[in-house]
């Protein structure tokens, strides 16, 4: 589906298509409020049963993430359909100190996009999924498109 | 360059090549605090004269952000080097009305990741930038490695 038109379409995702599009990218950014001031940083992440799951190096940044309220966003294109995409959840993060050997066992991220000496795990408790789908105006598509 | 090793090597950018890699894609993602929680959402931006313009919807999450700090990030990966890399900006948000017709005429962003009827379009005025290269564990390369 293609448009002409001046604005882009959005659409809203159902939940089961967000869930899909955040398992289909190795890496998303994680919000933070650290003083009350937003910070915001790339994180390797993986989708367990219903939660989210973060590889980050250890830090001050993390330290405000654990017990608190976070976004985790990611987002991508698809060319094919001149379509953008974005999901973001919203929930509290726990860090999580046994299921550390479990995901190195797992060797979880090979995509460490913190660096660290000791890498802290975080899961996320989603209490929102938001995801929506963009037509992008102007996009270029695979398929020929009666744009001027 | 390659690395073997178990950790990836991490490397703090110059502010030159943080303004580069700005410029250098067409989305980033904006942290805001909303009520003091966190938010993260896509939009599209341009470097201009050391401050960031974004162009997004309306909406509560821009009324967060205006007048009030925010963070701001852009990230990548380099097949040739196996290299990640972000840069997050930080600093205040304002409104900016007078610009959007400047930056309709300029044709600004023809890749309207945040939609509505009536965008919105913020400057955020830097009170740091800071930028990292990560040498990727396990990342692929364009040149061959000793990996096994």
């Amino acid at each position: 589906m293609n448009t002409t038109s001046e604005h882009s379409q959005t659409t809203d995702l159902p939940v089961s298509d967000c869930w899909a599009l955040l398992r289909s990218v190795p890496v998303g950014r994680l919000a933070v409020s650290v003083d009350g001031r937003p910070d915001v940083f790339p994180v390797n992440h993986l989708v367990d049963h219903g939660t989210i799951v973060l590889r980050t190096g250890a830090g001050t940044k993390l330290a405000a993430a654990d017990r608190h309220p976070v976004a985790f966003e990611v987002d991508g294109y698809d060319a094919d359909s001149a379509q953008a995409w974005s999901v973001v959840v919203k929930g509290t993060a726990r860090s999580v100190e046994r299921l550390h050997e479990v995901l190195d066992a797992l060797q979880l991220p090979v995509f460490p996009w913190q660096d660290g000496p000791k890498p802290t795990v975080l899961r996320i408790e989603p209490d929102s999924i938001t995801g929506r789908r963009i037509q992008v105006s102007g996009g270029y598509t695979a398929t020929p498109t009666h744009n001027a």
